[in-house]
């Protein structure tokens, strides 16, 4: 029945139009009544993403899970892949319902409702991870934020070419973006870096080895940079 | 007349609360016409937060007018600051509406509008200024999804605290993680780092210098992972 709800609302979404398509009509093509409509979904909003609910719920429920063994920006960014799984799920249905979105105002301000309540449960588990760190909830608000911008870009772009690409990889690259940003390795990690050695190597700089000298004092971002520019990157 | 409606509502707004209140009323008080309302502000929602127009008309032409000259995530985080000078212009009255906007379900929908918006603004910017990059459009959102949380995370403490803290001193520090993050420079330097001269240490770590020896093939996470680990920051 939920599903039927579902398929009669999307039909009448794309052959009359959203706002032009009333809870009474989905009914009368569903062949229910309203009071089973209103059983399913609060409003005709949530017809429209009808799994968000039960993935927020997925997603809660991953990360309650989680251990100190799990390194907390890998553990959010696997947690956001749920989302990109249940998009995955259903490609066909997630294309066009992409498509409803982009020219239905009212559908944005709902989706950016949803998108704001799976950062919330990503930024609340990090700010548990970092309570003690002295900018624990600044960092664990921005590495959500990244973390949902990331994602989304990448769900967009795989949702731009209907549905075509790999998804997963999309997503994988992005995600690997943010790790990267915030000192965590990428998930896949290829093969183990050795642990470097110190070497009487100073000047002189072999092929293979970059030496950097720093004041102790010195913030991080500028021995970054220092290596960014060292190392041909920036 | 549009400040005497915003103080109309305001009032309106604490005492009966913001469902209770109609345009009617404040109109009535006000002691002008609904048509001079509807002049000012589209909606109820608009006169909660009669100035972001303006801000996101500044940001965006704050934005247009800079040049290959500016560092971009430094502009962007640049960007950012108008609207926390929007918000300490008037402290006693953004404390009120963020007292108000906590309280009402409709209003926290609008101001997630209007912080897309912003993040829109901000992202486009650096979607052109990343064009020739490969990931530039990832990096885009990315970035701009960090300075908005950061931005906000920092105002609301600010808020919190009743406008009483340093609101600026607060969000250049939220703002200086991001920037580090994406690995450029802080806005303010508050002394120049001398540049490190190599020194033959490399065993025997005098107190003030810091050696990282790393293959030059090594991902740069990784060596940060190092340098952070080495100064004992992680």
């Amino acid at each position: 029945m939920r599903d039927a709800l579902v398929a009669a609302a999307f039909r009448l979404f794309l052959e009359r139009g959203y706002e032009q398509t009333t809870v009474d009509d989905i009914v009368a093509l569903a062949g229910v009544g309203r009071r089973s409509f209103f059983r399913y979904f609060p409003s005709k909003e949530d017809v429209v993403f009808p799994d968000h609910e039960r993935c927020l719920a997925d997603m809660t429920a991953f990360l309650a899970a989680s251990g100190t063994e799990h390194e907390p920006v890998r553990r959010v960014c696997d947690a956001a892949r749920l989302v990109l799984l249940m998009y995955a799920e259903n490609p066909s249905f997630s294309v066009q319902r992409y498509r409803l979105t982009k020219r239905v105002p009212g559908l944005r301000a709902y989706e950016l409702s949803v998108v704001w309540r799976y950062e919330r449960a990503l930024a609340d588990y990090l700010r548990g991870r970092f309570a003690g760190r002295p900018d624990g909830t600044l960092q664990a608000d921005v590495i959500a934020a990244a973390v949902v911008a990331a994602h989304n870009n990448a769900l967009r772009s795989w949702l731009r070419s209907d549905g075509q690409g790999e998804a997963t990889a999309t997503v994988d690259h992005a995600l690997e973006y943010v790790q990267s940003a915030f000192g965590t390795a990428p998930t896949p990690t290829p093969t183990p870096v050795p642990t470097p050695t110190p070497t009487p190597y100073v000047d002189g700089r072999p092929e293979d080895v970059v030496v950097v000298v720093s004041r102790r004092g010195a913030p991080l971002w500028r021995v970054v940079q220092e290596i960014e520019t060292t190392l041909g990157r920036s």
